[in-house]
């Protein structure tokens, strides 16, 4: 849908990062006036809700420090180039978790913040999880806690705000509707 | 909490914007080495989901710079400096629907993309909504055209990717929940 389309007139490149590049790009309005839209060009990135044979969910604490504090998670990670989001969803299941699986099922996509990046998340969830043998290196400045947790206590997270990201957010409503647990 | 806490060393400003401040931190990571955070501050935003007398939920169709295309969202948009989320909420509401209410019920609040940004996104929801006497303007570059929908065309347009974003798919996943329509 190319509705109220906004026509790109210049594109200044402001910064080329590892994980975000920001452009400022001047625009025609719907109206005809023009304005200026800064944007956040991002990788996209996987989220995966792993869970135990004993019903348990297979969270990770990890440091944000863009929000100075940590916070519990599911397990997640970028896209590399090219990469299909299956592919990184086990990656990240085997180098955040120690588990990793051959069953997945797609949950959800959605754009996190559409007014200025173009980041999208793929969700999936797995209820076949097995531990690795061998320990799979992650990224090396990535520190991560399990903690596995029943959907009672998720809950609870939630409104503790320890659990307090879009993806977890969102997994720990979805497990809700499923009333599976 | 600060488990794997990243000490700052040095930051470096990049980018002062409208909607967003790009800056890259040097850290210093639990093993003592040391790396780069690129940070995108944002002021956080407010989504809110409007339901009418007969059941329909007010969502809002405009253009995503970002995605080169246009989503169907709930009413949404940012904090002014020091504004409390309520008072942006009952704002958006106004400026992009035509409609206001003096009821409003907190959702939830989630970081939309913690892996590299600061923003927060609360969510409101309000079944009590008046149309407003005189139209209320908007932002100037903001264009925005109202669709009225039951939760389970709603639900299509989730099937579609016509809803594709964060809040509002969580606002849809929350409504499926309250089965209340």
């Amino acid at each position: 849908m190319k509705k109220f389309e906004e026509k790109t007139i210049h594109t200044e490149k402001i910064y080329d990062g590892e994980v975000v590049k920001l452009q400022v790009d001047d625009v025609t309005l719907p109206n005809g006036k023009n304005s200026k839209r800064e944007l956040i060009k991002h990788p996209g990135a996987v989220g995966i809700i792993p869970i135990t044979k004993d019903n348990k969910i297979v969270f990770v604490e990890q440091y944000r420090k863009p929000l100075e504090k940590s916070l519990v998670e599911i397990p997640a990670g970028k896209l590399e180039t090219g990469e299909k989001p299956e592919i990184t969803a086990v990656r990240e299941l085997e180098e955040e978790t120690g588990y990793t699986t051959n069953s997945l099922r797609f949950v959800a996509s959605f754009y996190t913040s559409p007014g200025f990046a173009d980041e999208i998340m793929y969700l999936y969830i797995t209820d076949d999880i097995i531990p690795l043998e061998d320990e799979v290196a992650g990224d090396d400045d990535e520190f991560v806690e399990l903690i596995e947790l029943t959907l009672e206590e998720a809950i609870q997270y939630v409104k503790e705000q320890r659990i307090h990201d879009a993806k977890t957010n969102y997994a720990v409503l979805y497990l809700q509707t499923l009333e599976r647990m």
